[in-house]
C-alpha cells in the first residue's frame, strides 16, 4: 500500500503561548491540528495538517450515542540543546491498533501515523515549551462519526491529533499524594474493555473519584471487578510497590491498561539488575507487608505525572502510611532517570526518544 | 425554581419524507431537534427547538475523549384516529436522571423535559408515520462539552433530542432469533456502568457482536462479569423466559439496564396473574429446564422491537431449541398487548400513553 502524503494548511494567524507559569494541564491548544478521515470502501484518506478549529459533527454521529472512541496520550520535550523530542511514540501507536481491535475500530498505519505526529510537532515546534517540567502534551484520539442511531461498528471515523503544552503535573517536583482504596465501584472487569484506552473507562471511574476527593484522597485505587481483592490500578495510572527490596506490579490481567511508563519502569529497573515481578497482588498482601513493616514504596506510573509516589493507602478504615509519607529514594531514581532521558538530560540506552527538529525557536 | 420557556426557531424548509417501505432504523432524521446547554453556576439554560443542524465542538471537547455521555430512548406513535402519543416518556427522563447520577453529570428537570419532547414531537407531527408498525423513535442524550484534557466530570453539557421515523423493527412482524450466549467478553460488572444507559456499555459490546454475527447469530446473550454463569441481558434488551409456566427475568443487580419494556411486561403479566418472579438465573438452570421440556418460550424486550421472541440459544457447543423456533403464544400475547396500546388500539388501563397531539396530517 502506497504511504499517504499529507497535505498542510497552515494557519493564517498565531495564537499567543501562555507564560511558563500559567501552563495547566489540557486547556490550551496549539495553532495545527492532524486530521484523518477514515470511509468504508476508502479506507482512511484525506490525512492533512490543518489551523486548531473546531469539529462540525451531525448529532446523530456515533460517538456522541454509543461511545466507540479510542486515545492515545504522549509528550513531545525540549532537551538543553533546544532540539525537540519525543518519548516512544511508536508504542503509542502500537497501542492505539490494539484499542482498536476492542473497539472494533478499523486499524491505522502505526509507522505513518508517527511521522505524521512529528510533523505535526515539527510545525508547532514553538509550542513547546523549555521551562523545568514543562512539556508539549500530545494527544491522537479516534471517533466514530457516522450518522446512526444503530448499536454497530461505524462506517466512517476521523483521527484527530490536538496538542497542549503543559506545566509540571506537581508544582513542587514529585509529591505523595493520598490515595483510597475503592471497594463500591469498579473501573473494569475481565472480557470488559480495561485495556483498552476508550473513553467509557473513564466515564466509569468519574464518580468514585468525585466520591474520594471530598473525603481528602487525590485518586482511587482500583481493585478487580471479580473478587474485589486484587489491586489494579490507580487512578489513570499504573501501580508499583516495593516490598522486602522486590518491586511488584499487578501483571496484565485483561482489564488494567498496559501503561508505556509501566513499560519503561519495568525495563528500568531490570536493567538496573532489581528484583521486579508482574503478578496478582492482594490489598491484604500489602496490608500484610505495611504491618510487617516491609512496604518501602509505592507509586504510580503514567504520561502525565510519569512517577506519583503513593504517600498513603486508606483500605477498609486503615491508614496505611508509606515511607513516612515522603517520596522514596527508588520512586525518585525512577523518575529522575526517565524523565532526564525524556529531556535529554542523561543518555538514552534504550533508544527511546525519538528527535524531532534540531534546535528551533522558543517563544 | 421558575420553569425555563423553550425557543422556537422553525425550519424554512422542509425535507422530504421517506416512504414508509423505505423506512430504517435511525438513519433519517425530522426537520428539528431540540437542544439546551448546561453551564456551572447557571444551570440548564437556553432550552430551544431548532432547525435539525449539525452540532460543532472543540476537538478537546470532552465527550470525544472521556465518554461523560447519557442517552434515552422512546417513541411517538401514531393511532388509528391520527392522533399522536408517546408510551411512558416520564420514565425514561427518570431513567436519565438515574444515568446521570451515575456519570456525574448534572440532573435535569424531568417534568420539563417531557413537555420539550412534547412540544418537539408536536411541531414534527407529520414526521410521525402511520404504515403498520412504524413510529417516530425519539433520542434524547447528553454529552460533555468541555474543552479540557483532564480526567473529570465536565463543567459544561448539552442536552439534545433528535428524532427519526422508524420502520417495523423485523419486516415480517415479530419474528425469533437466534442468540449466542458470550463467554469471552463481558457487557457490564456490579460497581460498573451496566444499569445506566451511557455509551461505554454500548461500544464494549461491539466486539462480540461482531464475532457471533458472523456465526450466524443476531445477538449475544450476555452472562455476569463475575462468575459467568448468571444470565444478564440479551444485546441491547432484557430477557425473559417462561418455565414450566412460571415466567422469569434477571433482578436488577447494578449490571443490568432497567428496561422500561422489561418494566411494562413485568406489569402486564402481574396484571394478568401470572406469575412472574425477577431473581438470578443461571445458564445450567435454563439448560436444565430445556432438557426437561420444561422452557416453553425466551424474549427479549426494548424499546426497538418491543418483543423479540428467542428461537434459539447457543451455549458451550449446545444448541437449545426454543418453542420449535416458533414465537410463542405469551410473546405474541405480551407485543399485540403493549403495541396495541401504544398504538391506541386497544384500552391503555395503566396511563401509559401521553397524548401529543389529537388529530394531524399525514404526509
Amino acid at each position: 500500500m502506497e504511504e499517504q502524503s499529507i497535505r498542510v494548511e497552515l494557519s493564517q494567524s498565531k495564537k499567543e503561548k501562555p507564560k511558563a507559569v500559567e501552563l495547566v494541564f489540557g486547556r490550551i491548544f496549539t495553532d495545527h491540528m492532524f486530521v484523518m478521515d477514515y470511509t468504508e470502501g476508502i479506507g482512511w484518506h484525506n490525512a492533512s495538517i490543518v489551523p486548531y478549529q473546531p469539529i462540525t459533527l451531525d448529532p446523530a454521529a456515533m460517538i456522541f450515542h454509543y461511545g466507540q472512541s479510542v486515545f492515545e496520550g504522549l509528550k513531545a520535550f525540549r532537551t538543553k540543546s533546544g532540539s525537540v523530542q519525543l518519548f516512544r511514540p511508536e508504542k503509542n501507536m502500537e497501542r492505539m491498533n490494539r484499542s482498536n481491535e476492542r473497539l472494533v475500530i478499523p486499524p491505522i498505519d502505526e509507522a505513518f501515523l508517527v511521522k505524521a505526529i512529528k510533523k505535526l510537532v515539527e510545525i508547532d515546534q514553538e509550542w513547546v515549551p523549555d521551562a523545568e517540567g514543562t512539556s508539549l502534551y500530545i494527544r491522537p484520539f479516534i471517533i466514530s462519526t457516522e450518522p446512526f442511531l444503530g448499536v454497530a461498528p461505524a462506517h466512517q471515523y476521523k483521527f484527530i491529533v490536538i496538542m497542549s503544552p503543559v506545566g509540571s503535573y506537581y508544582k513542587e517536583g514529585i509529591n505523595p499524594v493520598k490515595i483510597a482504596v475503592e471497594n463500591k465501584y469498579v473501573r473494569a472487569v475481565k472480557g470488559g474493555t480495561g485495556e483498552a484506552k476508550t473513553g467509557g473507562n473513564y466515564a466509569a471511574s468519574l464518580k468514585a473519584q468525585e466520591i474520594v476527593e471530598k473525603e481528602g484522597y487525590s485518586q482511587v485505587l482500583w481493585l478487580d471487578g471479580v473478587e474485589r481483592k486484587y489491586i489494579e490500578e490507580v487512578g489513570s495510572m499504573n501501580v508499583f510497590f516495593k516490598v522486602n527490596g522486590e518491586i511488584i506490579t499487578p501483571a496484565l490481567n485483561g482489564s488494567i491498561l498496559p501503561g508505556i511508563t509501566r513499560d519503561s519502569v519495568i525495563h528500568l529497573l531490570k536493567h538496573w539488575g532489581l528484583p521486579v515481578t508482574e503478578r496478582r497482588i492482594s490489598m491484604e498482601e500489602m496490608y500484610d507487608a505495611y504491618e510487617k513493616g516491609e512496604l518501602e514504596e509505592a507509586f504510580g506510573s503514567g504520561t502525565a505525572a510519569v512517577i506519583s509516589p503513593i504517600g498513603e493507602l486508606y483500605w477498609e478504615g486503615k491508614h496505611i502510611v508509606i515511607n513516612e509519607c515522603k517520596t522514596g529514594e527508588l520512586s525518585k531514581k525512577v523518575y529522575d532517570t526517565i524523565t532526564g532521558i525524556q529531556y535529554g538530560k542523561i543518555e538514552d540506552p534504550f533508544n527511546w526518544t525519538v528527535k524531532v527538529c534540531e534546535t528551533s525557536k522558543v517563544k
